[in-house]
């Protein structure tokens, strides 16, 4: 495997002299810091899909900020217009006041997003972050329907807001709100009990007896893919099926696509083709293209129920990200080469992750760019990750158990880089498995 | 007034001439849009304490994105330092990862404002939004106390996510939740049942009784000056009442500085000097300098009791708000001489309202550089801001009813444009009182 | 069918001078009443299984109350039992106080029910009421276990208290509440979901992931037959995993015996003979054994840590019931005859009833003397039970849809009067399906 | 004092023979028991205001079941009238049917307390115990106002089910809840804040202001005397203001009259004579006469919105309480006779504990006969109590911190007795005071 060992050459510093002073993090930096746990090194620049530490390392990122950077770091493109931007003094903050940037934003994800795929949506700027774009997504669906619960997921993650934790399933992060989470029931997501058991029917069961203790829901709150909870998927056929509960129940349907969305499975809405049309969507992260806090709330228009500024935010209108959006959306998606692109890409990813799973009796999760492998625990995902950012790969794990060692390669990465970090994870795994790397402590 | 007439005829562009072509917005952006509405024009830059929109108009603006633009619009040295890390390819997102950037921030921020005020507080960098800081702040005071309850205060405004949301007096944006909203008490502010009532009393009233119904709190959230709730300003004294009230209940007591914070009272932190400590602290807004999302929620160290990533979020970590904050630091807090001058012009500030509103009967409220005038009611405060509007400048109301006309100017101004811009004022405040300017419509 | 001829004979009075003057409930009873809309009579007393209204009608008990008149009305040694006390002036009220009918009571409820069935409970009087019982059982597994969830299951039925409501499945009665009911979820009883799906299994799988979204429990509570929510049955195999997952989770299991319990499925407990053993147990209805308000929650002694008074009420010690209490346990529980006679009629009436239900296409529910048959909509129901009490036969529905009518016989009831009762009900069931009677309005 | 002597010689019988087995209570009885503890007797039998243990002591009753006993134990026309009707199988459970003993009752009621009074109510049998009552009254006020918040008082008492604990202020009552208490905010009672703040104008204030944070209530919660809370009083002036606020923000007012009620103030309803009606009254305790469970819901007939069946319980037709109810309105309720002796004992009983209090520098608090001292410490109180039932008084304390000794006589005591028993305090007073009686322990 000459690519891996290429890549291990430049990455891999001597671990002695790598270390940084992290006595500033230690001093100053809450402990809630999790990946620079992981990956214990301070990392000056990135392209592409580099990264680079500030002791000459280089590192393949197979992590890409949790898909938030699916067109690599740094996009030249989407940098230049950016600097173009900031030089002429353009607008970077205005609340929710119209700009340029704004205007150039909506027109062009209007023309390039919308009208190509039939949707007709409004667009809300929310707090540029994924957990308020799912706050006022929840919000806006209570507020039409006049109910209070929400429909949410085993597995699901929403965000850390107290709205969106409560729909979110991970216990640890639920027990960090400190008060009990209310108004949000969580269902079982597409097999979670098992293939041959269809979970959407034993929600339309609950829903439609007057006595099941379920209340009548304002949303259904649902990922296509759960990035979070374990790479597990959604078929079209259940996807479908909650959409029609949701109509005949009343309720609106919310896709939650900040992780899937943006082309991470292929197309740029993860549900598109599916043979149903969500009521709201929330996105974020891949949405400014290059890595900016960004967030969208879009739905039906005649859901835009909102009074004047109630929900509202200070940051709510990111020009920096508008301009980097804007090229993103014009860079990748004038038309359909680049979905076609990561569609191959991906099929290139299930093919190598299959082939790596069945050397070692493993199974495979996932669709498009964003799959990942069971390894059974989340101590050998660990150990597992550890062997790869040792060879100079950035990679994480997933799950409930945290038991998924995790794929999210930018999109735009070539076929040799994505073939040199799948060789990484192939050597990783079996060094792990063959008990030649042990488990990993920071 | 020379002055007040040369900005107005730089200004002012014909009307007719000046409204942009605002389908896209009509078509496309949500109907929750609020600025916008009463601000009808398109920006395209803006510069110092200026923005200018596509048609030509300048405006002077004492909005300053609700005390977000401290430093201006698109600070020199700011803007400099972010094109230079953008060019560079500074790392843009990165997770919680450590990066260059976020030990600069770390190192400046600890030698700058923390050491110098004696103060030892951990920085958890949360989602960068103010109300994902105050949703941190009241997560961690929970936890650590093993407490629900909230105590906030009437008039309080601390976001928009459901956590902070319920620590929000304003009832249209709580009605938005669309749920109720639990765990938090709401009690009188310092003054809020006139000057001669003690509401710390009251509070300490309630909570030494065992039988008041008022459950022992996790936490007291509260402002020093109340930004959105109208700029009532608790004095020393009651803050000082509030924090004894905290520690003796076994509370931590908040402040949420997000819009008094960073120089706008004067001081980096607006409780410095009042003879107590809290306990945590919110940021956000004018932290990063230049009007990037960035937030932190500082705490005391022994405190910091998160397990890693029990609070995370994509865009916890938003390196070229670390940027733009370190310069903002070094160019601003490296010594007083910034805050003298604050409190300086702050002081012309209130001489000059004082003055206005002494004119017309009216009252002044605020302190440093965030004060206002108390109109008597929402319509002629919306009168009067219209009628700034239409002169060439950018200026919004505040209060339960928005009443008080509020002046945020950027804190750089010089006493020209600071002058200029009050002139503005005091010429629409006559205008809307003797009747020769109507009531604004959009 | 000469037996129902008789009855009807003695019962059925002329409609036209059967309808007492109802103007005064009219004018000043709530319109919440219930059962006094479809059984449109005043009623003057009552002895044994037989209820005589003002005007000189007669009629069969099949309801006893909802199953708190097991041992019919006015037994005559409770009778006499309780004029005695009173005669002698018994304390009738004497809040919590020690008294001489509490010592008795307490005493043979030692003695004659945990003695013998190896069961070593304490005794807390809660207020007189189910629903008290109920709210006296969750507050204190949540106390014990540091928990807030409850799980409860799909139409269980706990009382109309907010703790107790938020645990029953019924919507009407749970949208009754004007709060969202939180703190619970409720799950799929066994054979909620068709024979074949085992729900205490879908109930395992959920708890044991950490990313499920269901929080840890603090208790589960369960009826062994739900008797409101439609003589559905669980079985011990069932009843016992359901006990296992409590245990292995931490929670506390809670069975809900008030309407089940007292011998109404044969065993004074209903869960005797299963295979487990409860945490807790409420009880309540036929407790008193004639009919006066008297409940009890019952729990292992280790979990008894509630502070002096921390769940109290005026009528927690209604001595006038311990005295009827004492005098049923004496009465029908002193050895295993009365157990066995109600099983013997339990498998009588099962048969009739299969008999009955086969008969016309029908299924069958429920256990010991406790079942009822579903024939499929609660218009069908409601036919069959106004066309029953048109023959002189108290009888209602239960479920979902109202769709099951349920025999709660007394269970001291004699052969001739059970199958008098159930000719008509036979006799009922035809004449609605074969359209011969039309479906009554108050 | 010879009646005191007279009263300790026949009723205080020698410790070491009369202390009862207790081992029962002990093995079988939850440890959440309260007066047993403080009067460790096993009493036998009771009549008009005397106790009788099982050791032959004799004990006046200053207590009354905490008012539920307002004319006294087995009251000789309440007694027969219900051996009457159980000795002629009267009803004694039939769930909601209409009944001659309910007929009666209604008929009763509305002739003798409604229609002399000019109120206007409609009736609910709720289950028969207060907070029954309450959840019933804070439901239905919910579902009329489509509001969910409920303002309740500083040292309010509505019971112990989840949705009256939350209105009910005693922190370690609501600690046993086990989860946080929701929709309800507790206000300061009139003179919480001392006599010169007007505590209703505060309340007005908040209501009135869109920014408080309290939000819209559906119905404001109040005792016109807090009987566990302190014997704090309301003024008829503060009241109306409270029944203004109700009316003026669209609330519902409910007066609490489950402790005040029949006649222990005076009038039949404790608000008669002070300027308003409430929307809604709740009753239990005294209601029954007899001390039997029973409890009302009475609202104006246009808040008659109930379903049927809404809000149900098995025992909300306590037939026997009818019976003695209805007696206990017409022996005590048919002229003013009652009402007139009530109030003039009430005087003797002021006069009394004022001469007591002011001898020892303390203060008394109450209203008609329901009155206390102030003893300054439950301490105090407690030694004080338990100095009285040595002496063979039964009298208990109330109050944040249990230190009122209260004074519930029964209604129908006469002037000798009441007077035997004052005297007994009055020595218990001395003797604390003194320091020749120490604290009691269990």
């Amino acid at each position: 495997m000459t690519t891996t060992t290429t890549l291990a050459r430049h990455t891999r510093p001597k671990p002695t002299s790598h270390i940084p002073d992290r006595s500033i993090y230690e001093r100053r930096e809450s402990v809630v810091r999790s990946y620079a746990r992981t990956m214990p090194r301070q990392f000056s620049r990135a392209d592409n899909v580099w990264m680079y530490d500030n002791q000459g390392g280089r590192y393949l990122d197979f992590l890409s900020g949790c898909s938030t950077l699916n067109y690599g770091h740094n996009h030249p493109a989407l940098k230049q217009a950016l600097i173009d931007y900031i030089s002429t003094d353009g607008i970077t903050h205005g609340l929710d006041l119209h700009t340029d940037a704004k205007a150039e934003f909506l027109e062009t994800f209007e023309s390039l997003i919308l009208k190509s795929r039939g949707l007709d949506y409004r667009v809300m700027f929310t707090g540029p972050t994924g957990t308020n774009a799912v706050e006022a997504a929840i919000k806006l669906a209570r507020k039409v329907t006049g109910r209070g619960l929400v429909i949410a997921f085993t597995n699901g993650f929403h965000g850390m807001t107290l709205g969106a934790l409560a729909c979110t399933g991970n216990a640890a992060k639920r027990t960090g709100a400190g008060v009990p989470l209310s108004h949000v029931s969580h269902e079982p997501y597409d097999g979670y009990h098992g293939p041959d058991l269809d979970t959407a029917a034993l929600l339309e069961r609950r829903l439609s007896d007057p006595s099941s203790g379920l209340d009548a829901p304002a949303a259904i709150l649902v990922e296509t893919v759960q990035g979070e909870g374990g790479l597990n998927t959604a078929s079209p056929d259940w996807l479908r099926a909650i959409a029609d509960i949701a109509k005949r129940h009343g309720a609106l349907l919310i896709v939650d696509d900040i992780q899937a969305g943006c082309g991470r499975t292929g197309p740029f809405f993860s549900f598109e083709g599916m043979g149903f049309t969500p009521d709201i969507v929330t996105m974020a992260k891949s949405l400014s293209g290059m890595g900016l806090p960004f967030a969208l709330t879009l739905f039906r228009p005649e859901l835009d129920q909102w009074l004047p500024g109630e929900h509202n935010g200070t940051f709510r209108g990111n020009n920096h990200a508008f301009i980097t959006a804007t090229a993103s959306l014009r860079n990748f998606w004038k038309d359909d080469e680049f979905e076609q692109d990561v569609q191959r890409k991906g099929r290139l990813l299930a093919r190598r992750l299959d082939a790596i799973a069945s050397g070692f009796g493993l199974s495979t999760r996932g669709r498009g760019m964003m799959r990942g492998i069971d390894v059974g625990s989340g101590e050998t995902a660990d150990a597992i990750t550890s062997a790869c950012f040792a060879a100079g790969l950035i990679i994480e794990t997933s799950g409930a158990h945290d038991e998924i060692v995790k794929v999210l390669a930018p999109l735009i990465i070539d076929d040799a880089a994505l073939s040199a970090g799948l060789d990484i994870i192939e050597e990783s795994v079996r060094a792990v498995r063959t008990g030649s790397y042990g488990i990993a402590a920071e």
